[in-house]
């Protein structure tokens, strides 16, 4: 594949929401902050705009470059000019979730009652009020109705949520490998992320801002989560059984696999780079999500015009196929136009993030359809 | 299945062996404690004996009860009379494993040289190292050639250990939902546990005996270590998404889901009968098996007369039935006998403890050739 050029410098900013959001719970935060990047140009009529929604540890930057880094976003391979995200012709908008910790307020973020982090004061979230929380900045951006919502794994959920809380609003939504909600396994590996880091001592209930980090614990959740993202095949392929090297004499600390090493290296990045008390409401909402809300998703569906495309990957174990056929199931069920593809991937839950020549070609085909299928729009 | 009787009350108990054990990396250790029970008679001719072997977190309780509890040892629905190893007919030995916790010398074990316990000054120890600290107990037992020698998951590496090292002193090997060596998967399931163990405080390099225990790094440890051993569609049906009763107000520490509950409890559970840092030593030598020793596995049994049984479960994603595939074409490569049965079963890696009336079947008849198949052996 020609490598595609890169949209260049971006950079984050960051929407001040004055008023307050209700909860599904009934409870309201607020002032906001929400931070987002676009890229692209809205076009006269704003019938081009997609929502690009992020996983667990993901944040607003999904493309381009900040000035002071060497890295891309998260989704730089899919969005930009030429790409499945179609920048010269599409305006892409990807913003940090509500409880996150990347610019958008979540319980690292200062309570204006009290004037410390809110901690464990942060309210209980939901999916859907991440989904209302992105529907404030899409209203603020000017936009009536965007062209499509798309995200992976949590981004997935998102999507979902928008499908049920806002149908009217999206033309058409692609939720890749997700689910309409978690299976008790999937509940159990989050719960044992949270018990790593609730168990670390620096923890202290959530009190630990401007002290000792629970680094321990998190980094402990965050190596587990990795085992769950990658699959049996990909770890084979990529490490083997291969030892470090001058690793005399052997310590249990220290890393005496590659994979091993390769564990502890994504932790201690990891620790660096979230907030451990986000990592706990942000897996816990993730945890409580039901696609269909208080109806059965199939039934809460019923009747909305949106197209959608599932994606899902054949190795992914953490969100595994049957799930994502579950979805197209409930929306052929309800009438919805639902296409189905399985990507034959050995890269597990990964693969959302490392499949991107066929999602490019996936995608790409299926917004231009919906792009121009609907002439009123453009 | 007719109620099968049991073995009734039994005892542990333990030989002081006062030899050095040479391990294999040559270092030495003893002199040793061996935990361990017997269930049956030994014929006259000692041709009649089945060495059992446990797995991680068991011990030499295998069978029948001990006079003050209720519940029975790990295995005791194959182990009694009339069961899959009929005490009426064979004698039955469980030892637990060098390293461990129940009774058999491990890093918590009094160190003879100071007085205090071992902690990490415990030697690293192997698969080969149980093995022939077994060897010393069935030599003591005066017995010369076991019928058969059998283990699911780390008991089915120190079976493959056994046809390795002892190939002369076995008529038969069982080696249940086990593989000839750990995937880098594996080998990361175990490092993450590892690594929540040594991330709590009060571990303090090992040297916590006497003082706090690193209770909840150990906990998180299980819980996760928990998971790998059901299966998506066990737990799908033991738990659904079922909520625990009377959660208000909502805590992130408190179980919220039933499979939260049940994930806690055998964690809390386990912290009381288990040594963290004999967990770190088991699981570093399960890490490091390779059933062939210096040699391919293939290699290093070649012309062996042992007889072979494998089982494997189809849900088990811990030990997957490939894994279990590959130990019996090793075999038969190398002109070995060797049956191979994939248990259709749902409880994944757990099945070798729950799947008892298939096993019993298949083990029974198995025994049962291997047993009268030789009758100079009666």
């Amino acid at each position: 594949m020609t490598p595609k050029k890169s949209i260049g410098i971006v950079e984050t900013k960051y929407y001040a929401c004055k008023e307050k959001l209700t909860l599904e719970n009934n409870k309201k935060i607020g002032p906001l902050s929400i931070a987002y990047e676009t890229y692209g140009e809205l076009n006269q009529k704003k019938t081009n705009a997609i929502l690009v929604l992020h996983a667990l540890s993901g944040d607003a930057h999904a493309a381009g470059f900040h000035s002071d880094e060497k890295n891309p976003g998260w989704w730089d391979a899919l969005i930009g000019p030429g790409k499945a995200f179609d920048t010269d012709k599409y305006f892409v908008i990807c913003s940090n979730v509500l409880g996150g910790c990347k610019g958008t307020t979540g319980p690292s973020s200062i309570n204006p009652d009290t004037g410390n982090p809110y901690a464990l004061d942060f309210p209980q979230i939901s999916i859907f009020d991440m989904v209302k929380c992105q529907k404030l900045l899409v209203d603020y951006l000017g936009i009536d109705k965007l062209l499509s919502v798309v995200g992976g794994s949590m981004g997935g959920m998102q999507a979902l949520a928008w499908l049920r809380a806002y149908p009217d609003k999206i033309s058409s939504v692609i939720p890749i490998a997700t689910a309409i909600r978690h299976s008790p396994q999937q509940i159990a590996f989050n719960e044992v992320g949270r018990q790593a880091i609730m168990s670390d001592s620096n923890w202290k209930s959530g009190d630990y801002y401007g002290g000792s980090l629970p680094v321990k614990g998190l980094a402990v959740a965050r190596m587990f989560g990795h085992i769950t993202y990658m699959s049996d095949i990909s770890m084979a392929a990529k490490f083997g059984r291969q030892k470090k090297q001058n690793q005399e004499p052997f310590k249990f600390t220290a890393a005496d696999f590659e994979v091993e090493g390769y564990l502890h290296y994504h932790g201690d990045n990891f620790v660096k780079r979230f907030d451990a008390n986000s990592y706990l409401y942000i897996t816990k909402a993730m945890d409580n999500f039901d696609a269909g809300g208080d109806k059965p998703f199939e039934e809460a569906i019923r009747g909305v015009k949106a197209k959608v495309l599932v994606i899902a990957f054949k190795s992914d174990w953490l969100y595994p196929a049957y799930q994502s056929k579950e979805i197209v199931k409930a929306c052929k069920l309800s009438g919805l136009e639902a296409s189905y593809c399985e990507v034959n991937s050995t890269y597990g839950h990964d693969a959302f993030l490392i499949e991107t020549e066929q999602e490019t070609r996936l995608i790409g085909h299926f917004l231009n359809k919906v792009f121009y299928a609907a002439p009123r729009l453009i």
